[in-house]
């Protein structure tokens, strides 16, 4: 039986703005930096212990798993970065805030974009100084690797095949693995893990910064998943993300 | 032509205290944290930039490169640990501070550890708690790879194969690299790309703190190296090492 902890990044300044952020790289707040310490605290108390992490190239995953680390001890643990473990791409909506985007696209626009599987916001252009091609991170990419926007269908194939080159195979070596990312990749990859239909991964929330514990059995088959943290605490919080409205 | 930036970690908790550290998992001081923050300015402002970082598996290490990359707004670069960057061994001497330990093996010996090129201090037993073999970073590694205690010549070996198998190829490869270590580790990597002799190497001390950037040919042979910042600051920290007397 392999166990592995998957873990959204804590509270972040666009989080909080309620702006669309995809791939901007925002920092965390004061309350998403003790969220993450938080986590890490508590998978120690739980007797947690990982060999491998592995996160995104956005700064608050980065920070959230930097964070957990310390709190147990572990800053020595092997770090991989992936873009294919980045928050879903906004595209255009990238930095507007939810009444900016209504105002220029309608309600009901966006309200599909936001809870349909497979349909993408408009995509940034060439010139646009967001455009994921003017950041040095992404350097190494071929252009037609970089996404310009991107549907929830589209994240998970990207997670979906990090999973199964990286991740995959480190679990099945044995390795104990922690995953730091975004409220997106992470449901990108519980919709893959769990085969949830394209309907019900559009009503499954997960909060900031409460380790989710899945346990897989030999063939990476969940057995079983849960949170970490009383489960008054984890329903409030994973309304809170519902309530938001606002996917990230 | 390629350049490389060699840093030490700022002040540990034993620097402050005088004590041989070597594998010891000691964090940085208030005053080491500060310290790398400003090579991390000081990068930035030279512009200084960074595809792959080293470092060692040590947390004094590992935090000095993460405050580097915070401030350089660089976190998302990739960092590769290993053991073979990590401080020489010093074997039973590690915790005793310097009185300590010239009451217990005589002042004329422990001058010969610390100052001879190839003497090593008395290794650790087994049944040590310090031994390396009791702590997890060190699971993957055979029993015959693990130091028990280090010769600077023991250090320099393993540095030395690091940078052949792992960094070398990377500079060739155009990866703009940045190396967190220690004292002894950094000093054995300049040793072997200078080719300094056995006596000449005593002689060189490394400052914590101050980002020390080599250029290098095609071939990886050296051009230069010079001190990232001001000479009369760089010459009096490099002065504070040789007065401290004791080889960390």
């Amino acid at each position: 039986m392999h166990k592995i902890v998957l873990l959204r990044h804590g509270q972040s300044l666009w989080n909080r703005e309620n702006r669309f952020t995809g791939w901007t790289d925002v920092d965390l707040t004061e309350r998403g930096v003790e969220e993450a310490r938080a986590a890490g605290r508590a998978l120690k108390a739980q007797g947690f212990d990982f060999d491998l992490a592995f996160t995104s190239v956005l700064k608050r995953a980065i920070r959230t798993l930097w964070l957990v680390l310390e709190e147990m001890d572990r800053v020595w643990v092997p770090i991989h970065n992936s873009w294919r473990l980045n928050e879903r791409h906004y595209g255009a909506l990238q930095g507007l805030n939810k009444a900016e985007t209504a105002a220029k696209y309608g309600e009901q626009q966006v309200f599909l974009w936001r809870r349909s599987y497979d349909m993408a916001p408009p995509a940034l252009e060439p010139s646009d100084p967001r455009h994921p091609g003017n950041d040095p991170r992404y350097r190494a990419l071929r252009p037609e690797e970089l996404p310009v926007t991107e549907s929830l269908k589209d994240t998970v194939a990207r997670c979906a095949s990090y999973w199964n080159e990286a991740i995959a195979p480190a679990i099945q070596a044995g390795r104990r693995v922690i995953i730091t990312a975004h409220g997106n990749s992470l449901r990108a990859l519980v919709k893959y893990l769990d085969r949830l239909s394209d309907q019900d991964i559009v009503g499954l929330n997960i909060p900031t910064g409460i380790p989710l514990v899945y346990e897989l059995d030999q063939d990476l088959k969940p057995l079983r998943h849960y949170y970490l943290g009383d489960p008054e605490t984890v329903a409030k919080a994973v309304q809170a993300v519902a309530n938001q409205g606002l996917a990230r």
